[in-house]
């Protein structure tokens, strides 16, 4: 018989929903995975895209967790500024085997001062923000300190997840998922701000700030600030 | 001002998520992009990993669309046994701009007769299964025949959406997408089954069978031959 493993997403309002859909397709396909979708109670929460999930279960009644992760979003500040959902993070990471985010969700676990020391990776628009909580950044897209992994932006969830399939299970069931999901990936090129075109760099970083598509660096110093 | 793009998924119980929550991420920050999420009531929806979706509207009353997109998983053979959701297609067919799918989400848009002597992709274990239904299978990412346009399986659908991106506006705009969401995958190697090593793809093959993750082929065989 498999044991489970229980895996706790962090669901929260404007979250980027791909941070956590992208991992719990690849992880839900891994033995004994177990998925819960946590928030504080079970009302619908809405995503950045038009998408409404409904919770699992609540801080209240989660089960210890054998990984926790927290993915990212326009959501993420006002996260970082609740005390239900950073206590309920420190509680579970007491017991957890792994303590993981992806996207800006590194941010969050940086909040809740569970990151301190720790090596992370973030979305490369907030990453230069992480040395404000005592993270140390690092511009890749899986990055494994002790127990604590951290995927880079959205996409990036994706390679996190195979990570942990492979520390998990190995290789070999690694490749198995990549299959079942069929990754194979085509991009064009430029996905990060080191490969872009300039113009291209210049034209996103406008467009996220000015189409909304911005979490507000300077709300991320304030927190910083004020702890 | 930017005119709107209705954009709508089909939502359907135990729908590989990611087959549409990738898609969604990447379309919905398309400009002037609005996403639907449909089914035939507003009934929560559970998915093949332990996610609840609520849909935003009902076949009824959703407006006409400018893409449609099928996704597919487990669900995909109750889909196309479903007249209220093959009408529904057909109805919104005539009117849309694009017609498209994710991963067996061909099957459904075939059962439908939408995709009869066009070329299509799909995932890799059930694309030899198109034919029956007068689907010329392509065993490539994103497949394009006049306007209808298919991703291959699961992962697939983000390429897919990308190539819709560059489609509707061009490829700076793709590049700025793919840059805010940061697409510089970092797969294993295998991810198809041409690449895959042999052992890989003969396990893959025993556990999607053994482990529930099967579409049933007899069953679209079935609904083939009842056409």
């Amino acid at each position: 018989m498999t044991e489970t493993f229980d895996i706790g997403f962090l669901l929260f309002p404007e979250l980027t929903q791909l941070d956590m859909t992208g991992p719990a397709q690849v992880l839900a396909r891994m033995p004994g995975a177990k998925l819960h979708f946590v928030w504080k109670n079970l009302d619908p929460i809405k995503d950045d895209c038009g998408l409404t999930f409904l919770p699992t279960t609540t801080f209240a009644d989660c089960p210890q967790l054998d990984m926790i992760c927290v993915p990212g979003g326009y959501g993420t500040s006002a996260v970082m500024r609740d005390d239900a959902a950073l206590s309920w993070l420190r509680k579970q990471a007491e017991g957890a085997q792994f303590i993981t985010s992806v996207c800006t969700g590194s941010l969050i676990l940086a909040a809740a001062g569970l990151m301190t020391g720790y090596k992370a990776a973030c979305h490369w628009a907030w990453r230069d923000l992480l040395p404000q909580f005592g993270v140390i950044p690092v511009a890749d897209r899986v990055v494994e300190d002790r127990n604590r992994i951290s995927g880079g932006g959205v996409t990036a969830g994706i390679d996190f997840a195979f990570h942990i399939a492979e520390k998990l299970h190995g290789r070999d069931v690694a490749e198995m998922l990549q299959l079942v999901l069929e990754y194979d990936p085509a991009p064009l090129s430029g996905g990060t701000p080191e490969t872009a075109r300039k113009p291209i760099l210049d034209m996103t970083r406008a467009a996220m700030t000015a189409r909304g598509f911005d979490l507000r660096r300077d709300e991320i110093a304030a927190i910083a600030s004020a702890r």
